[in-house]
């Protein structure tokens, strides 16, 4: 038995690939291009940053890798359309089977979500997803300055559930975060919903599965 | 004047697109995609490693970015070949200007290489491209357990010259390590061969130029 299970957000319960479709509404035909530069980008300054002893908050991180990909595609962004995808991401929809789990999942153990998200922008998309009653914590790497996979962050859930690492089983569609929860001591169940490699720099993962429906069927 | 121009070694001084050629021997058309992949997981590995509080060397990193490259490209890659790739590592030839510029510059700076490649990576490099006598250290961030952009590697360069960082010009092809280097405070000149797009997430390098003989032309 877990004292509880804690997810991801971003890409794990919320389905950021929706962006792709604001983002060629606008662009036309560059849209996919558009969203995945500008994820990557975010990630990699959360890192890099992280690394550098600075931090910047991910509400401008997301601007910042927007701006990137936008100048990398040789996109004009203006001001209008740059806040239509910034506000995209304060309302991202759930996966398709997110509420419904989130909801059977919460009988059996309490529920958390830790995003490297600033506490306004988590707040949003729990409330336009009407996630809150499923929630017992929403937990953001704000609180520390730092963000994923460094330990500091993790250690929020530690202190939220007066919890050892292993008593914590950990959701994740992002096979680094995947590794690094497992490098932490988490119990780590990988929701790999795009059918992803297999990271090589940390141990795998306890559980695999495809979405959350799977994870529910694993879990004791 | 500067105390000295201290260079990273991969991408900088050393052509890793070499690699390729041997990829699509190896994999007939596979080369580029197989040598961008990994050399995208062996950076990511040292960053998120990095942030873990975890360390292992580069030339273990390079190795795990290989296999996971081949693995998300569904190559089958034998002992023979990885180990051909491996080696390869070895022996990267320097960028058509490299040997020339440096012989020039070292006639008025103290030259150096600062990189995350092991003493033996770095070692051997040097050696195969008769870079020796221009180089008055060859600095690795195996010395301190932790890759770029963490201070702790770029004060290696601080303790080598007995100079404050505004007083090293640092040179890399890197965006990220462009950001990096002048976050912690070094004067930086980004060697900017590919045309990449600026990176927003640190303060803009002091000169831009786009190869060696262009650094040569601004220095003082």
């Amino acid at each position: 038995m877990f004292k509880a299970v804690v997810f991801d957000a971003y890409g794990t319960l919320l389905d950021v690939s929706s962006l792709s479709e604001l983002g060629n509404e606008l662009f036309p035909g560059k849209g996919v291009a558009l969203c995945e530069l500008w994820h990557k980008k975010q990630l990699e300054y959360s890192w890099l940053l992280s690394l550098m002893g600075k931090y910047q908050d991910f509400w401008s991180l997301t601007r910042l890798g927007l701006q990137y990909a936008g100048a990398a595609l040789g996109l004009s962004i203006g001001d209008t359309q740059e806040e239509r995808l910034m506000q995209a991401y304060l309302t991202l929809p759930p996966y398709p089977e997110v509420r419904t789990s989130l909801l059977r999942l919460s009988q059996r153990y309490p529920l958390a979500l830790l995003s490297n998200g600033t506490p306004d922008m988590l707040e949003s998309v729990v409330r336009v997803n009407n996630l809150e009653t499923y929630l017992s914590h929403v937990l953001s790497a704000d609180e520390v300055g730092v963000y994923k996979p460094h330990p500091k962050v993790y250690d929020l859930v530690i202190q939220a559930f007066f919890a050892i690492p292993g008593e914590i089983m950990f959701v994740s569609s992002n096979g680094w975060e995947v590794s690094g929860a497992k490098s932490f001591g988490f119990s780590v169940a990988w929701c790999n919903r795009a059918g992803a490699t297999f990271e090589t720099h940390a141990p795998p993962p306890d559980l695999v599965v495809e979405n959350l429906e799977g994870l529910e069927a694993l879990l004791p």
